[in-house]
């Protein structure tokens, strides 16, 4: 169902064959589709959350830049306030990205499968995107064909642990793509706090200027709702950032809760040692099962189970439990992302597949 | 200061010239300068606020659309939840609309001296904005101009109450507007509740599928901090709304506190009838001083002042009050905006003013 004729002919081409986006939030018992945590917050750190958000007034315009969160996330990665971009999520930051090193004419190299919003935004803001498939099997990138590719590209894509993949790449990787891209590379780590042994592409920023790591608190940290993520990058990048950006994106509550979190980050990661130890159990759990599961390093799995699909339907039809179907993507043949719950949503879902798996009796 | 030449090198040619944008908030006594409400909140209000907010968890994404605010919003007005689209403030929604109807070979109509930032994001997007100034005394639109201007607009866009000059345009210009224009017409009435008696273009829209009325809750509703801006529109622009729109803009915050204060709108509506009455005060005290004062029908009075910019200074320096200086841009010489404070704030400025204005004694 896309846009009425009337507005297809009011907006730019570009614009026209996109789908109005509403998915419709649905009631579940167990909710493992979006990477969210389920998990609750340290009881400490909840109480500073709160705290921060009842003494924020609401009648006076953020600090366009988020200072003080910019401090505490510069402290945090050692680096300066003026190599930090705060963002409405990391939506905001993508979208500013390419708005601003994208466009007509120009070229944004993405590696699907992937986090699907690279490709949307870009093309939204008229680039020309090229997609350069992962193996199809392992999911790492194609890099003889990716580095070839970056040396004509003014903004190039690579998430890690990948969306829905959750494989990471290594770090000398990341460092020939920002040599080999004349323009902009951009390294999404939305959940990289899941990989710890992965070292962070924010190691090479002195090296290289060209480069942005993206960071989110909407994961590590179950803060989506507040919409905060951040990039490190060069001053002269954070620049571009500033001068694109609508000034007030970031509102007053979500600086205020953001700050507290970060400043209270210790007990944030410690609980992100649970949802690792959890992510083993749950992929042994789907493994028994005799499906495949790819080894992830991210909150979630990714899984290939006979007639997806239709699994997907059933799993929310009759246990009210909700992963997201992938089945229909390239590279993605029955597939499903499942979120790493707690213990108990887990073992809802691995409940639920072994019911819908299991051989039908025949009815002689 | 400009961007660095290296990030004008990787960025696109609209985006070279824009400036970083950090306005390096400053600490001051009386802030007049940004249009917020600097008036309590009706304390059964705030309450309803601070209760909603304490309620709302921070793991899960926000609901896109924002449906539960989207229906109270929907029923004060009188119309039907998919007239309706809520943004991260005004800025996202003309952003959205800018990229959506505008963009490279396309024409965005404006009418300065008004916001800045329809010009602003037109450039980014890549329209051309063609500009047609306002009457330089009564800041009333040049009707002749502006509807044969139109007629191969791809948007237009009228601000009423305008920004900063306080004035408002009659009902039929804006249908006029809505006739002759052959593109979307976006109606800013983010000042629109300062204006009882200004009618909102909002009951156009039954006979209008190509208009766009915006509103805020960051003026009357004193929520600058809490970003929430929405559009009323047909159901077919709502739709291109949805579909160019980064779906998790506004947060789960900003949509409780934002649902609370709609719900309890009428407490809110009557607070705003004290800010009017407080304007006419206001615009006596500056008239007093011998200054030339528009009337204005917004929450703000546009005052033309002898070496405004030297005034501002003064005003921050020695009083730490700020206003906005506005004696740089076109058809706005020597003009300060000040926005209508609290009775004590106001007389603050007035005391203040008469002290930079009165002629200095001969020290002969």
């Amino acid at each position: 169902m896309g846009l009425s004729e009337r507005a297809r002919a009011l907006v730019r081409p570009e614009v026209a064959d996109l789908e109005p986006y509403d998915p419709g939030f649905v009631e579940c018992r167990v909710n493992l589709s979006a990477n969210e945590s389920t998990w609750p917050r340290p009881p400490a750190l909840e109480r500073a959350v709160r705290e921060a958000l009842a003494a924020t007034p609401l009648n006076r315009y953020p600090d366009p830049m988020a200072n003080g969160l910019r401090d505490a996330l510069a402290a945090w990665h050692g680096v300066d306030r003026s190599q930090v971009v705060v963002g409405n999520g990391g939506d905001e930051l993508i979208f500013d990205l390419l708005l601003a090193f994208g466009g007509a004419g120009r070229t944004v190299l993405d590696m699907p499968p992937t986090f699907s919003v690279y490709d949307i935004y870009g093309r939204l803001v008229g680039s020309t995107v090229v997609a350069v498939p992962r193996d199809p099997e392992t999911f790492e990138p194609a890099w003889d064909e990716v580095l070839a590719a970056a040396r004509t590209a003014d903004v190039a894509v690579l998430t890690t642990p990948n969306n829905p993949t959750g494989n990471t790449v290594a770090p000398d990787r990341v460092e020939a793509l920002c040599e080999a891209c004349p323009g902009v590379v951009l390294v999404d780590e939305a959940y990289g706090e899941f990989a710890p042994s992965m070292g962070s592409a924010a190691a090479l920023l002195d090296r290289h200027p060209n480069l942005c790591v993206l960071h989110t608190l909407s994961k590590a940290f179950a803060m989506a709702g507040a919409r905060v993520g951040y990039i490190l990058a060069s001053p002269e990048l954070v620049d571009v950032f500033a001068a694109v950006r609508q000034p007030y994106t970031v509102n007053v509550l979500s600086q205020a809760a953001a700050t507290a979190v970060v400043e209270g980050r210790d007990l944030a990661l410690a609980a992100v040692a649970d949802v690792v130890a959890e992510r083993t159990r749950l992929t042994g759990g789907l493994r028994a099962l005799g499906l495949r599961v790819w080894d992830s390093e991210a909150n979630f799995v990714l899984v290939r189970v006979p007639d997806a699909h239709a699994v997907r339907q059933r799993l929310a039809r009759d246990f009210s439990i909700l992963v997201r179907d992938l089945s229909f993507a390239p590279g993605l043949r029955d597939c499903l992302r499942v979120t790493v719950g707690t213990p108990e949503e887990d073992d809802a879902v691995l409940d639920a597949l072994r019911r819908i798996l299991r051989p039908v009796p025949s009815s002689s």
